[in-house]
C-alpha cells in the first residue's frame, strides 16, 4: 500500500501574529482542521485523491473564513464570482469554471465539468445553467453575504482599488496582502494523485476579471507521473509563470524531487517576478510540500505516517 | 542584426484538397497572404515582434474565411463569443480575453489587457465594458453575420452536437474535423519574440465554454529564452496538456529544439490523447516552425533570409 497524505491551504499573504486576535486564530485553525480532516477520511476509508481534495474544498469552501464559495470576496457590483478547478492525476482529466456565481460549491461544479462535459472550462452565467442542470445546490445573495467581506470591501471599493488582500480591515495598507484562495492535494493509497483549488478572487475584482485559480497549469495541475499543485497568490504573475505545470516539468525534464521544483518556483522565479504567494503539493510516492514566499499561509497537511501539521505564519 | 521572422496559422484539421474548390482555395491563400504581408512589414520596418503578431492577427480576424473577430462561428444562442491572447517574449507580459462578443478585434482587446490594465485575463460583458472604455471598435450582430457560418451552425444546432468543425459543411461527418482559431509568432530584429491566438471557438458552442486559445501556456506562449507559440487544435486536449508551455520546458529544460520540442508535443504527446490539432512557433534566432498532426493546417511563413511558405495541405 502506497503511503496517502493530503495537503490543504487557505491562502498566502502578509499573515502576521502581531495582527490576529486569539479568536481569529482559533476559528483559522478549526477551518484548516475540519478540511484536514473531511479530506483525510477519504483516504483512509480507501477512497481516491480525487474525492479527497473535493471533500477538503468542499470544507473550505463551506467555511466563511476563507475567500472560497461561502465567504467569497465581493466584486466592484457587489457580486460574488467564484473559480474553481480540479484535475485527477491519474487520467489528465481537469475541470473548471471561471467567473460563476451563486453555486454554493464551486469545486461540485469543476468536478461536475471534467466528469459530465465534455468541455474543461466554464464560465459565467454558462457554468451556472450548467450547475442548475446538474442539480448543484444554488443559494442566494444572502447565504455568500458576510459583514466581514462586506466592510472589506467598502474600504476599498470608492478607491477603485482591487484588493489581493484576505482581510484588509486588519491594516489597509498596501502591503498587507492576503491572497485569499482555498485549495487541496492528495494522495491516495493506490498512488493516484489530484489537486483542486477555489477561490472568490480578489476583493473589488471588476471587468470580469479571471486569476489562476481555474487555469490548468497555472494554478491547478496533477500528474501522476511528477505531482499535484495547488497555487495561492497573485493571480497575475502565477498566471504569467505557469506556475503549477512548471514544477511538474522541473520534475519531469530536470529530475527535481517535489519540494526542489516548489521551491525553486516559488523561492525563486516567482519572487523574481514579484509573484507573491505560496503553493502546496504532492507526489505519487505521498509526499508533501507547503511552500511560500510570504509571509504566511494558512495550511496543514497530514499522512498515513502518522505526521500531521497546521499553521499560519511563516 | 537578428533574422527576423513571421509564422501563422488559420486554424487546423481535416482539410483535404479534394474537399475544396479552387475559389475556397484562392480565398484562404489570399487571407493568408495578407495576414503574412501584414505582419511582415512590421518587422521589416523595423517594428517589434509583438506589434507584427498584432498586425498579423488583426487581418486575419477581419478575413470572413477564418474563425476568429468577423469570421466567427455561432455559439448555441446563436451569438459570438471569441477568445484571444497575446504575451510578449521579452517581458513576459500577457493579456488575454474570454468569450467577448462585438469587439472586432479581440486581439486588440488583449494587447489592450496587457499593457492597459493590471490583469491578465478578462472575460465576458466585463471584457467587453473594458474594450469599451479603452475605446476599440464595437460591431454590431450584423458585422460578425456570414451565411456560411450560420449554415453550419444550422447543420449542428438541432442536434446537440458541439461542432469543432471550421467548415463542417463539406461534409457532416464526424471525423471532418477543423479547428478554427487564428495565430500568429514572430521574431523581430532585436531578437524578441511574441505571440497571439484568437478565435471564434466551436460552432454550437454552450455554456460559456473557454478554450486553450485564451490561456497563457495552453494556446499561447512566449518567452525569449525559449519559443513563441500559437496552438489550434481541439482545445479541451490543449489545455490539459498545457501544450504551449511544454514546448518552452522541453526547451529550457531538456535542451531541446524549437521543431524538436514542438514535433514531440505535437506529434507524439497530443497524439496519444487524442489532442487534434497543430502549432506554429518561433525562437529568439528567427528559426520557425509549422507543425500540426491533422490532414492540414493553413500556414504560412517569411523571414528576412528570403524564405517565404503558404501552405494548406500536408
Amino acid at each position: 500500500m502506497n503511503q496517502f497524505s493530503i495537503a490543504i491551504h487557505g491562502g498566502a499573504g502578509t499573515i502576521l501574529k502581531q495582527d490576529m486576535t486569539a479568536e481569529l486564530e482559533a476559528a483559522y485553525s478549526k477551518g484548516l482542521e475540519d478540511a484536514l480532516s473531511s479530506g483525510y477520511s477519504v483516504l483512509e476509508n480507501g477512497g481516491t485523491a480525487l474525492d479527497a481534495v473535493a471533500a477538503a474544498v468542499v470544507s473550505l469552501e463551506d467555511c466563511i473564513m476563507f475567500n472560497a464559495g461561502r465567504g467569497s470576496v465581493f466584486t466592484k457590483n457587489g457580486t460574488h464570482e467564484m473559480d474553481a478547478a480540479i484535475m485527477d492525476g491519474k487520467t489528465l482529466d481537469a475541470g473548471a469554471v471561471a467567473g460563476v456565481s451563486s453555486v454554493r460549491n464551486p469545486v461540485e461544479l469543476a468536478l461536475a465539468v471534467m466528469q459530465k462535459s465534455e468541455h474543461v472550462l466554464l464560465s459565467g452565467e454558462g457554468a451556472l445553467q450548467f450547475a442548475k442542470e446538474q442539480g448543484l445546490r444554488i443559494e442566494d445573495e444572502t447565504y455568500f453575504f458576510s459583514q466581514f467581506r462586506y466592510d472589506q470591501w467598502q474600504l476599498v471599493k470608492n478607491e477603485d482599488k482591487i484588493a489581493l488582500d484576505h482581510n484588509i480591515q486588519v491594516s489597509a495598507s498596501a502591503k498587507e496582502k492576503k491572497f485569499g484562495t482555498v485549495g487541496a492535494v492528495a494522495c491516495d493509497r493506490f498512488g493516484n494523485i489530484a489537486a483542486s483549488t477555489s477561490t472568490g478572487g480578489m476583493t473589488n475584482k471588476n471587468y470580469n476579471r479571471i486569476g489562476d485559480s481555474p487555469i490548468i497549469g497555472a494554478g491547478t495541475y496533477a500528474n501522476n507521473k511528477t505531482c499535484a499543485i495547488s497555487c495561492t497568490g497573485h493571480g497575475e504573475l502565477f498566471l504569467k509563470a505557469v506556475a503549477a505545470y512548471d514544477v511538474s516539468c522541473l520534475m519531469e525534464y530536470k529530475g527535481m524531487s517535489l519540494q526542489e521544483a516548489m521551491d525553486f518556483v516559488t523561492l525563486d522565479k516567482l519572487v523574481k517576478i514579484n509573484g507573491e504567494g505560496g503553493m502546496i503539493g504532492v507526489d505519487a510516492k505521498g509526499n508533501t510540500a507547503l511552500v511560500f514566499n510570504s509571509d504566511g499561509m494558512y495550511r496543514a497537511m497530514q499522512n498515513s505516517n502518522g505526521e500531521k501539521q497546521i499553521a499560519i505564519y511563516r
